[in-house]
C-alpha cells in the first residue's frame, strides 16, 4: 500500500453534544502529527462548509486552545443539518476535495452523518479519487448502530442523573407529597431516558419512566402514578421521553392530552407538559409539576463525564490514525471487553450499517410496568459516566475555547 | 448580661438552593461548639416541624456528613410553606420551646421566614420567655431588604450565567439564525435573570433582557427581536423572567400570549413560551425556541459557587455567634465594603425591615431597549460567583449528605 499524502478535512454535523468539540481536538491533535496529512482543515459548518469552500486552516490555532475544545460544548466549527440527495451535491464535493488535495476526510456526528460518510466515501471510490473517509460517532441519544455507545451519551447521561439527584432533592422537601415529571431527549431511542435509572440506583431518581421503546398508554399512567402515590407517602417522580407514543404511533407530544378534549387545543409545551395536564385532569388535589431538561442535556460541559471526553477524544485519533493506515469508509467504534473491568477500545465497524439505522435499548433491560431498567443496564452505563471534567472556569465563569478561525483564501500548494 | 443556657433550635424554610444546606451546616457546626447551647435540635419542615415536635438531635449526626450538607442541595431537614397567622400557633411555639428549653431559634429563608422570625421573637419578648431568634437569610431571588445579598443567590447566578454561555454556543450552531428565549426565576424582582449579564459580559450571553422591574410590551418586545435578527446574523438570544407584567399590572405569563387571541387557549407553559409564541405569530419564517430553565437554577450544587458556599456556612455561624452574645430579633446579614476589594462582612439588621418587604434591582443599573445590565450590577454580581463548588462525586454521581435524623423522643434533661 502506497502513503496517501494531502489534506484533511473535518466537518461536524447534527445536534451539538458537550463532548463533539473533544473530539475536534482528537482530529487536530493527529492530525497535525501524522506527516502525510499535509494540511488540516475545519469545516465550518460540515458538508455544506466543505460544498461553499468554508474552510480553516488549522495549523494556525493555538495548541492550548485545541486543547481547551475538550471542555468547550456546542460545534466549535459550526453544525449542520444537511442530508446529501444529489449526485450534483457528491460532485461539488470530489471537485473542492480535488482543488485542496483532499486526501482525508473525517466527519462527526449521528446517523445522518455517517449517511453522509457513506454516499460521500462510495462515490470517491466509484470515481477513482484516493480519498480515506472515516466516520466519528457522536450522538447524545446513543442510537447508532456499530458501537457500543457514542461519544457525548456519557456527559449527556451524567447531567440528566445529577440533575434528577438534585431535583429529587428539591420535589421531596415539603410534607405535603407532589408528582414531577421530567422530560429527557431521545426521539427514537430511549437511551438517554433510561440513565435516569443510574439515579434511581443511588436512591433518588425516578419511580416510573417511560421510554419510546415502549407503547404508552394514558390509563396505565393515571393507575402507575395513582399507586406510586399511595405506597410513596404522596410522591411521585416520572422520567418520560420525549418520544414516546401511544398505541396508534402518533408522538404523546403531538397529540391533546385529555382523549376528549373537545375543544382539540394546541397544546404549547412538550410531552411532560401532557402527562402534567393527564394528572391534573385525573387527580386534581395532587401537586403536580413538569421540568424539561432540554437542551441544557447536550451541552453542560460542567458536567461532562471525564471518561466520555476521554473516548471523545481517543476514538478521533483513531479514526485519524485508522485512514492515515489506508482504512476507508468505515466508522471508528467504541467496544468493551466481554467480561472483566469496563475498559473503551477502539475498533473499525461498516458506516453502512450506521447509516439512518437506530439502535433501541434492549426490551430486556427494561423492568415491567414502567418501573426502570435493569441492573444489565447499570453496569452498561454506570463506566460511562464515572469522572469529572473539572473544566476550566475564569472570573467565576467558563473559560471556553477561543480559536481563530483562519479561513483559506487559496487551495494548498503542495 | 446573665448567659443564656438552654438548647437552640433550627428550622428550614420556602424553596431550596443550592447552599441552604450550607448554613445548617454552619448553624450546626458552631451550635455544636458553643458552651451556652445543650442541645442542638433540627426541626423537620420548619415551623410547622415545631409545632408538632418533630426535632432530629443534630448532636447525633456524624461531623463529616454535617460538612457534606455544604454540597448537598434543597433543604436536608425538610422545608414548609407556612405563614403564621394565628395567636395560637405563637402560644404553641412557646409551649414547644418551654418544654425543650429552648432558648436559641435560627430560621432559614426570605421574606416569609423572616416574617416568621419576626412574629415569634416580638411573642416571646413579650411573654418575658428569654430566647435569641436571628433569621438566617436565604433566597435565589436576592430580594431580601437588609442585606447586600443574599445566600443561594451567587450559586444560583452562577448556573444561570454558566449555562446561559453554554446554551448561546449551542444556540449558535447553524447557517441559519434562530431566536431564542430562557425564562429565569424570580416572581417580584429581577436578580437572577440579570445574571444572564455574566454571560454577555463574556461575550456569550443575552441580546435582550426582560426583567419584572419593567412593564412588557408585545409590540416593544418584536421590534426589539426584529432589529437585533438584523444587527446579528439572524439570531437573538432573550432572557426573561417569569415575573414580566403587562402595563395593566397583569403577569404576562397569566395571559393569553396573543392580543386577539380569539380561541382564548388557555396556555401550558410559561412565560418563555409565549414569547415564543409572540415571536411564532409576528415573524412566521423564524426559527425559534423557548427554554425554562426552572429548579435546576436553585438545586444545582455541583456548579454552586464557592464565595455563596463560604457566606451560606459563614453568615449562619455568625447568626450562632450574635444569639449567644444576647442578640435577638435581628437578621444575620451580608455587607461589602463601600471601595475596594469585595470581601464579605457578616452584619445584624433589622428582621422587621426585611419581613415581607422585596427589593428589586436599582432602575439605575438597567440598560435602555432591554439591552441588559450596567456595568454597576457585574461589580455587585460578579465577586458573588466566583470560586468552584468542586462538590464530592462518588462513583460518577453526586455524594450527598446522609444524615441519621434521629428524632428526640423526651425532652432533653437539662
Amino acid at each position: 500500500m502506497k502513503d496517501l499524502v494531502g489534506a484533511c478535512v473535518f466537518g461536524q454535523s447534527g445536534g451539538p453534544t458537550a463532548v463533539i468539540n473533544a473530539s475536534a481536538a482528537g482530529v487536530f491533535t493527529e492530525a497535525l502529527a501524522q506527516k502525510n496529512i499535509t494540511k488540516v482543515y475545519g469545516a465550518a459548518h460540515g458538508i455544506e462548509g466543505i460544498m461553499n469552500e468554508w474552510l480553516y486552516d488549522i495549523a494556525k490555532e493555538d495548541p492550548k486552545e485545541i486543547a481547551m475544545l475538550k471542555h468547550t460544548p456546542s460545534s466549535a466549527l459550526g453544525s449542520v443539518r444537511y442530508k446529501l440527495k444529489k449526485e450534483s451535491e457528491l460532485k461539488r464535493i470530489l471537485e473542492v476535495f480535488r482543488k485542496y488535495n483532499v486526501r482525508y476526510f473525517f466527519y462527526n456526528g449521528g446517523n445522518d452523518s455517517m449517511d453522509t460518510c457513506n454516499k460521500v466515501s462510495k462515490y470517491l471510490l466509484k470515481n477513482n479519487y484516493e480519498c480515506n473517509v472515516i466516520g466519528i460517532p457522536k450522538t447524545v441519544d446513543n442510537d447508532l448502530v456499530g458501537t457500543d455507545h457514542c461519544p457525548g451519551y456519557g456527559s449527556a447521561a451524567k447531567f440528566v442523573s445529577t440533575s434528577i439527584m438534585s431535583m429529587y432533592l428539591d420535589a421531596t422537601v415539603y410534607q405535603k407529597g407532589q408528582v414531577t415529571i421530567v422530560e429527557i431527549m431521545g426521539r427514537d431511542a430511549g437511551w438517554l431516558t433510561a440513565s435516569s435509572a443510574l439515579a434511581a440506583y443511588k436512591g433518588c431518581g425516578p419511580d416510573l419512566i417511560y421510554l419510546p421503546e415502549q407503547v404508552f398508554d394514558r390509563a396505565t399512567f393515571i393507575a402507575q402514578v395513582k399507586s406510586t402515590l399511595e405506597r410513596n407517602k404522596g410522591n411521585c417522580f416520572v422520567a418520560v421521553s420525549e418520544g414516546i407514543r401511544f398505541k396508534d404511533g402518533k408522538l404523546v407530544s403531538s397529540q391533546p392530552a385529555l382523549e376528549n378534549d373537545k375543544f382539540g387545543h394546541a397544546r404549547l409545551g412538550g410531552v411532560a407538559a401532557s402527562l402534567e395536564a393527564m394528572v391534573n385532569n385525573a387527580l386534581p388535589k395532587t401537586k403536580t409539576r413538569h421540568v424539561e431538561l432540554n437542551i441544557l442535556q447536550r451541552c453542560s460541559s460542567y458536567v461532562a463525564s471525564a471518561e466520555d471526553i476521554k473516548e471523545a477524544f481517543e476514538v478521533a485519533r483513531f479514526a485519524v490514525r485508522s485512514a492515515c493506515a489506508g482504512e476507508t469508509d468505515k466508522m471508528a467504534a467504541i467496544a468493551r471487553p466481554k467480561s472483566g473491568p469496563y475498559k473503551a477500545e477502539y475498533v473499525l465497524s461498516s458506516v453502512d450499517a450506521s447509516a439512518n439505522a437506530v439502535k433501541g435499548v434492549p426490551k430486556e433491560w427494561i423492568l415491567p410496568d414502567n418501573r426502570g431498567l435493569t441492573q444489565d443496564f447499570i453496569d452498561y452505563a454506570l463506566p460511562l459516566i464515572q469522572g469529572e471534567a473539572n473544566a476550566p472556569f475564569e472570573d467565576g465563569l467558563p473559560r471556553f475555547a477561543r480559536l481563530k478561525k483562519v479561513p483559506v483564501t487559496s487551495p494548498s500548494s503542495l
